[in-house]
């Protein structure tokens, strides 16, 4: 085994997700810091996250946290929404280290962006079960309403190429109608496997609506 | 805590499951069995199990039969096809209780009932890349030719309620119909979760191929 290396500077950013939705996260920080290392952890052999229970996902979450520690990294993004939503504040206290998560910068972005304060949320069970886009939305700007709804199929649907099908569309269509009539200008794509779904998603939408991602 | 009961008759059976799946499998063992007690374990918290890896679905087997012995069952089914497929050699080697799958009885069924002799197996990656049901059919009868297909997205589609909706026909039709070209009379629902979707399979299917399932 190698030794720490004490110099924070040197050490890696530790990266994980529940399976490689992460690594458009991952391409961000890189393109933000393209001078550091990282480490990146994906949990295929458990992916997905997001229909499972929260204590399963906390326990999952710690197993990850652990993995990325061996790799002596200096801190660590959560770079799986349903990690971010359910099990941050309960692995933040637990671990003696900076845990990050991507809910509050898609929270930002959505409240920077809508004019008609009126944002949609869409992500897996976890994620919209906890309420934590809301959450961080309403602490940013108490004036916005919130429409947030989970899409359970989405994550299957991208994890099979089903991006640009009729399937797919007649599905987007079934879960997105209700935020269709209530005149959102902004929607949040709270799963970092959301993006690949993103034309379906912006056709069934329409123009006038704005898609923010996680990423 | 109770005294385990050493009369093996009044003790109950054990029957898990990665969810709620594995009723259908109990509903047929109360109508074989009406005086039996049974103790139902559903990991309704980390379900699905099918898309896992081995090793991932063997430890939660392992975990699932140390739940159900602490209720001091007297024998186990495996009621999910996909820990039936990867994890139950392994599995019955480690604990010295008798444990059941669900591979064998719907082989046995394909296996009476075909008379082309070419059969259908559809399941999850986990049940399908293992083979198992290839390997049982072969062994009852080396004459039959067997197709065998992963539906990933069933398990989700019958979650959802997506039962007899037109992106489910899609779906259907879209992984189906390579099975449509080789001319079987006879499919194995290899998942119990599947008998939800009978009637898309049937539709996609036609008249001439006869579904079999594994309760």
């Amino acid at each position: 085994m190698n030794m720490p290396d004490n110099n924070e500077r040197n050490r890696p950013i530790g990266i994980f997700d529940s399976g490689v939705g992460g690594l458009t996260v991952m391409a961000e920080v890189i393109r933000h810091l393209p001078n550091e290392d990282i480490v990146y952890f994906g949990d295929v052999g458990r992916c997905p996250y997001g229909g499972l229970s929260k204590e399963t996902i906390i326990q999952f979450a710690r197993q990850d946290i652990r993995f990325l520690l061996e790799h002596n990294v200096k801190y660590i993004i959560a770079a799986c929404n349903s990690v971010s939503a359910v099990a941050l504040d309960t692995v933040k206290k637990e671990f003696d280290i900076d845990i990050l998560g991507v809910i509050s910068p898609g929270a930002k972005a959505a409240t920077d962006y809508t004019k008609n304060r009126r944002v949609g949320v869409i992500g897996t069970v976890a994620t919209i079960g906890s309420n934590s886009y809301g959450n961080e939305i309403q602490r940013l700007n108490n004036d916005i309403k919130l429409f947030s709804l989970a899409c359970p199929l989405f994550v299957p649907l991208a994890e099979e190429g089903y991006l640009d099908k009729e399937a797919t569309r007649l599905i987007a269509h079934d879960y997105l109608k209700t935020l269709i009539d209530v005149d959102i200008d902004t929607l949040v794509l709270g799963c970092t496997h959301y993006p690949l779904l993103k034309n379906v998603i912006a056709r069934v939408m329409g123009n006038n609506v704005k898609l923010v991602d996680s990423a």
